[in-house]
């Protein structure tokens, strides 16, 4: 998807309306209108990147503190027992809208919105060759 | 928890071996020993904080970049089609480990880890009543 098409960036310039929660120079956050829970959050860079690894660090700085700072406020306001910060990178993820985005998402005990967590052991070995292939791309 | 029994807090200080992938100063990233995916890795502030909202904004300035520099580093090692950024707060929210800590979680076209997405629509009106309690609350 092109800068030109998107929808995130169509909404950050004000030409399609959102409910809008926060902002700052770089970063903006708004109700998403396809929620998961009520007062579903998106915390969204104002300019275009696909994906999280392409932002400069300067702008993953700027997003760290307005995730911190829209959480709180979002958790609070619905009374909430707690939240899910998400960041899906690529449709293998469950991305849709190619504009780097995280979903602040408000949670009460039991609602089962999430439930899964496929957690595994690793074979004896396999930690250290991922360990070492990890490393190696940094 | 307390910081004194905190395992990721020993981890932080090398009481508890781990596989560290990187570090900074105040923030660093290890292979989660149960995994949900190969190279699944957590990104942990080295300072003790249970929650997202309670960590200084520099923290979490400090946090953003890293999960760029990790998940790139991640999902190319890992051959990986895409990742998810998780950061579960609280319980109901799936946080075991009360001391802040973002998943990065390397995914596979169709791999199924994920794939509950259980959207809904908002009646009239209830996306106004939303915004106005959360903005009361920044």
């Amino acid at each position: 998807m092109s800068e030109k098409d998107c929808i995130f960036c169509k909404i950050a310039a004000g030409a399609i309306p959102s409910a809008r929660v926060y902002e700052t120079d770089d970063v903006f956050a708004f109700l998403d209108i396809g929620p998961v829970s009520d007062g579903h959050t998106l915390v969204v860079p104002k300019k275009h990147y696909a994906h999280l690894e392409d932002c400069p660090p300067e702008l993953l700085a700027a997003i760290g503190p307005v995730l911190g700072k829209v959480a709180k406020a979002v958790v609070t306001a619905m009374a909430a027992d707690g939240y899910n910060i998400l960041c899906n990178r690529g449709k293998a993820a469950g991305q849709v809208v190619e504009h780097v985005h995280f979903h602040v998402i408000p949670r009460k005990s039991g609602d089962g919105v999430f439930h899964r967590w496929p957690a595994y052991e690793y074979k004896p070995g396999r930690i250290e060759e991922l360990l070492k292939k990890i490393r190696e791309k940094l």
